[in-house]
């Protein structure tokens, strides 16, 4: 999406026809930064502290580190310590997994002198195939804007409420929960978004307020308690998140707080929308309260804040009374029972078994029901 | 409550016979520091400038500054203008105008020279007035406290949690939503309270974590996103809030957030009381959505954010993307029929119009019917 005006992505190859350049997400929102990534070493590091965050730009920084292994040292040990190196930065993320193996698919057997060019021609593709898996989530959550436009007055916008960041900066472009946005915004239709701050590591206020920001798309920051609030008084049309894991039952497993805006949806009459593609759904899981563990991360994401002065400088201040201690759950599951839909590359269907199986009928009878 | 093991209140009469101290909540939870108030005009700017804050609070610290200005001049001019001047700092305070109504017919027919010791005595008397209500609704809250205490195994502690700050900070001494826990705690009632951060002033994280953790009361501090998954997983026996407006319905309006807390309560099965002084029932509302206006205030409480650095120095920081407009709603309604019940000095009753008719048949029937 835009920056300043210009068509940009989360991760490019630069013009020196080495380099993998991307925008160092640890100084958003207050600097945008373009860090070059010039070794493997790079892009691991770059992963592990966040400067790329987001399960599919996280693949698509692996895949380009494999790329960048190779024009060191196209050697098969080498392409065994890249692959292990890169796994290792968040052992946990199924997408990181599958770009490394697809690299591996793509490089394992061709002789060195190809690698090079086959692992950066692999890992663009890779980047080209979120893009377009986005891009037809958006064109399927269209449909459903359209219609709620369609039942408004000439300007009145559509006003939709979302949680965290499930944008174009977690992805390659576009995102999943914004690519609806997006392109309702780009095809001429008032819109409107409500950015949940998302504490606590304010992934909202910080990155999607950013983003929709510089695209120019209409926006309001608040704090995560307003929705419900919202949505009582007709302000919200309809809700749109990502997830991180959704069942086969239609369970969606997205950040803390997302459940109590789904009740609060379901309790006005709000259409509840979930943005995925659908690799991501586990047909392993039918439970996901019971079934899908939650992270719990370190106390200091709640108590400390980090923002900037009025003389610009970034600060980190604790928030918190001395001494109390803090709890930082970084999930919650929402049942399917509270989910409109499920928006999906392949269409959208109800978050339901007998909707999701309806849709991937191969997955859902396949080797990983 | 307890700071530093000693009982103190939020105000009080000093020693030198004339002046008035209260905690300076502003520096809270960062640094105690003590106020004292040597004018009527000194009152009125702690008022004003939120040094006190909480309805029973600035009620009691408004009546001292009747009695400060009588001690400077007792004539009936005065009177007047301390009324006029302390009725200005926040004209829509239901407690303060009982407060200074409650003055000006203690003092107006009375002898000058009479003036100040009864003003003295009468502030002296609304002040412990309010520690009488909130130890009473205390009491009352702490029989349901027992009762679930009492299902538990041995040292398994009841885990409360708690939205906003309906703390002794917010009255002269208990406070409401904390009275029962406080009184379970001292009985030796195994005590764990979830504490809302409460985004966006922060009063959870400052001010009740602040006052848990003094008196002692074990307490975690979590995001405001965080109560619907630990209600899901059976991490919280019920929920205690306080209220700042209730319909003769039983509708709730409290610090922006509660109805979401109370969505997810009753989506679990999880009691969920509102404590509150009974005058503060409103018996010429009967639908609190639909009738109470919601205040909005400064977008600069919710980008900005104040802490404390790691040197130690308290700074201000704006966390939300540069440019990006922000909401702040103050309250929300939680509708009577999530709410398990309403525990207030003369007992708990049901969140309905006849469970609060029943329990306040003279009000319920009377003028403000």
């Amino acid at each position: 999406m835009k920056i300043d005006g210009k068509a940009t992505r989360t991760i490019w190859f630069a013009d020196d026809g080495k380099t993998v350049e991307v925008i160092d997400q640890t100084k958003l929102p207050f600097a945008l930064e373009i860090l070059p990534l010039g070794t493997v070493e790079d892009a691991a590091r770059a992963i592990e502290t966040m400067v790329v965050r987001g399960a599919p730009l996280i693949g698509a920084t692996a895949a380009y580190g494999m790329a960048l292994a190779m024009a060191e040292d196209a050697s098969d040990d080498a392409l065994g310590a890249a692959y292990t190196r890169l796994m290792r930065t968040r052992p946990t993320a199924v997408n990181l997994r599958w770009a490394l193996d697809e690299m591996m698919a793509a490089l394992r057997n061709r002789p060195r002198e190809d690698r090079v060019a086959a692992a950066y021609a692999r890992a663009a593709e890779i980047c080209d195939e979120d893009v377009e898996i986005n891009s037809r989530i958006g064109r399927n959550g269209l449909e459903i804007i359209r219609q709620i436009a369609a039942t408004k007055q000439p300007g009145e916008p559509v006003n939709v409420l979302t949680h965290c960041n499930a944008g174009w900066l977690a992805t390659v472009d576009w995102g999943t929960a914004t690519a609806p946005v997006y392109m309702a915004h780009d095809e001429g239709i008032p819109m409107h978004v409500w950015v949940d701050e998302t504490r606590p590591r304010n992934q909202g206020a910080a990155l999607t307020a950013y983003e929709l920001g510089h695209h120019g798309v209409p926006h309001t920051v608040i704090p995560d308690n307003t929705g419900g609030h919202l949505m009582q008084h007709g302000q919200v049309d309809l809700v749109i998140t990502g997830t991180d894991r959704t069942t086969a039952t239609g369970d969606v497993c997205n950040k803390i707080g997302t459940y109590l805006k789904a009740l609060a949806a379901a309790d006005n009459d709000v259409p509840f929308y979930v943005t995925l593609p659908s690799p991501t759904i586990d047909f392993t899981l039918s439970d996901g309260v019971a079934e899908i563990p939650i992270e719990q991360r370190s106390g200091d994401e709640v108590s400390h804040m980090t923002g900037v002065t009025e003389a610009g400088d970034v600060v980190t201040v604790d928030i918190v009374a001395k001494g109390s201690p803090v709890a930082n759950y970084a999930f919650d599951v929402t049942p399917g029972r509270l989910v409109t839909g499920l928006i999906t590359e392949a269409g959208v269907c109800p978050a339901t078994r007998e909707g999701i199986a309806a849709l991937f009928p191969d997955r859902a009878k396949g080797d990983d029901a």
